[in-house]
């Protein structure tokens, strides 16, 4: 049975904010799987902050996506062909499937879900890569304790409502710093005890209210200004996890870095880059500690998703940036 | 007997770099010692780029001087008179003295110094506070390890220079930064692996060529265009130890932050302040450390002393922010 599959290609490097010439929409042939492949027909796509690094050709912690490429993307969906002995047609899966209605894989990489503890869009958010960034980030990176001040930002974004929420679990007090009035209801609603709206501006002043005594462990989504702003309020022995700057991922230049960042010295405090890929090996007790919570309604995972398809990839991502989800930016095929 | 004592106040705070205006010289009669106290005739003061800071007016890890009071300052010296149990007339000894010819001292935070040991330069230099910056930044903070490639800046001076020196004695590839031929040379001739000269530009490159598989632990002590040029060299799991900003001390303006901070996530790696004064329980392993060293030859402590007097205190100051010194700077009463 012959298929055809819609993906979505790098045609062109953005300078800034990707625009219509960044990307190629294409129709290509689906092929039969081949022995050790099977065939995903992909149902979700992951919408992340880092698709905008992978679209830079500078030396990182992955090789840019190359021109002409499918566009790198986690994703979800169903075997619906197969030749490898351990997935079977039906079998739900995740994986770096792309930007694509179908994909042939060879399992590298590739989990099956159980959907029993969770639908697919949360293996992608909260039990996927967002939800373990979160996860060992606020643990291991922010080494987040009972007591202290956590505060996060980009708070009702994928891995931000994630981290406030195991940070509240953990017994800390959670000031959350998102965009515009219904994402602070949110968050309140989720049980933060304070929540910053950076469009209300004076970054550096709403955090000194909300915190204080000082920020133990700021677990960073932005950059920018809020960092700064964090920076300047820290508590003696803070943590910084450097988790993403998404303010800054399509500015043309570098932008400018953090001014403050002598409070580390004043302050005694440490500010750490990680990736979550380094964490592959402790996923499972990542998804026990996130399931758990689920399961006990301590923790909302929650999604956005997007329809349009494949087609409407360029306009999702976009969205991504100016802040359309609440929790984990899904695209359905 | 009646003694007079010359001491420099803070007449006015600096904006930038110190001026005339800033200072202002006194005479003060020197009382005699009261109950459990002891005068100390003031022989070497210790000029350190931490000075700088202590003029702002603004919250850090210990308050600003006030105007009108001595300029605070490590100094070295020795007990002329005493009512104190633990300090008897010709002592040697080290304490916040502040820039004067003669302090008077509860003996808390003064230290007696060994002077068969080494002299008292040194006791204020390599086995002084800049040592121990030196020792707990280096294998503390930075955790520095064997095999390692280990990058510090102002190498030539009273921190640095110890820092090279430590981390050969670790077995550490060493790539010091140092201002001008002079400097370089001696660098080299102190055992470094690589030298670079700040002054030929283009550090980031520099960076590159002298480290050419990144640099595991950067010890910064200057901040500014050598800490992004750090950054972007990092190895992965790289350390940075931020011990000072000295290229920024004396702007009128908060100086651009680290543009490449971000590659603390590229690399894993950590960027940590921290403060001496943190350590000062452990001194007496750094001085066990730093000791022995210099008794094996591993290990020069090197002195500038300037002459003067308490009168030449403004300009030796700003001599340190020129670099006039190799290894630690003294100003002789």
């Amino acid at each position: 049975m012959s298929r055809s599959s819609q993906e979505i290609r790098l045609a062109e490097r953005p300078q800034g904010r990707p625009s219509g010439r960044t990307w190629e929409l294409a129709t290509v042939d689906v092929p039969e799987p081949g022995a050790g492949e099977f065939i995903v027909q992909i149902e979700q796509i992951s919408l992340d902050p880092a698709m905008r690094g992978w679209l830079n050709d500078v030396r990182s912690y992955v090789p840019p996506v190359g021109i002409g490429e499918v566009m790198r993307a986690y994703a979800g969906g169903r075997v619906i062909a197969s030749n490898h002995a351990d997935f079977a047609v039906g079998d739900a899966v995740r994986g770096l499937f792309g930007v694509r209605e179908y994909a042939v894989s060879d399992g590298k990489g590739v989990d099956r879900l159980d959907l029993d503890v969770a639908p697919m869009a949360t293996w992608l958010g909260a039990l996927g890569m967002p939800g373990m960034t979160a996860y060992f980030g606020l643990t291991d990176v922010g080494r987040a304790q009972p007591g202290e001040t956590v505060l996060v930002s980009a708070a009702a974004g994928a891995v931000g409502s994630v981290v406030a929420q195991l940070a509240k679990a953990k017994g800390c007090r959670v000031i959350g710093v998102a965009g515009g009035p219904d994402k602070v209801a949110w968050l309140r609603d989720l049980g933060l005890d304070d929540v910053i709206d950076r469009k209300e501006g004076d970054l550096l002043r709403q955090v000194r209210r909300a915190a204080p005594d000082g920020v133990d462990v700021y677990f960073d989504n932005v950059g920018g200004e809020l960092l700064d702003a964090a920076l300047a309020n820290l508590a003696r022995g803070a943590r910084i996890a450097i988790c993403g700057a998404i303010s800054t991922y399509n500015d043309e230049t570098l932008a400018e870095g953090p001014r403050r960042y002598m409070a580390l010295l004043v302050f005694r405090a440490s500010m750490q880059g990680f990736l979550v890929t380094d964490y592959l090996d402790r996923y499972p007790e990542g998804i026990e500690a996130i399931s758990q919570l689920i399961g006990q309604r301590r923790l909302v995972a929650t999604e956005t998703v997007l329809e349009g398809g494949v087609a409407a990839f360029p306009d999702a991502l976009l969205g991504l940036f100016d802040g359309v989800n609440t929790g984990k930016l899904l695209l359905k095929t």
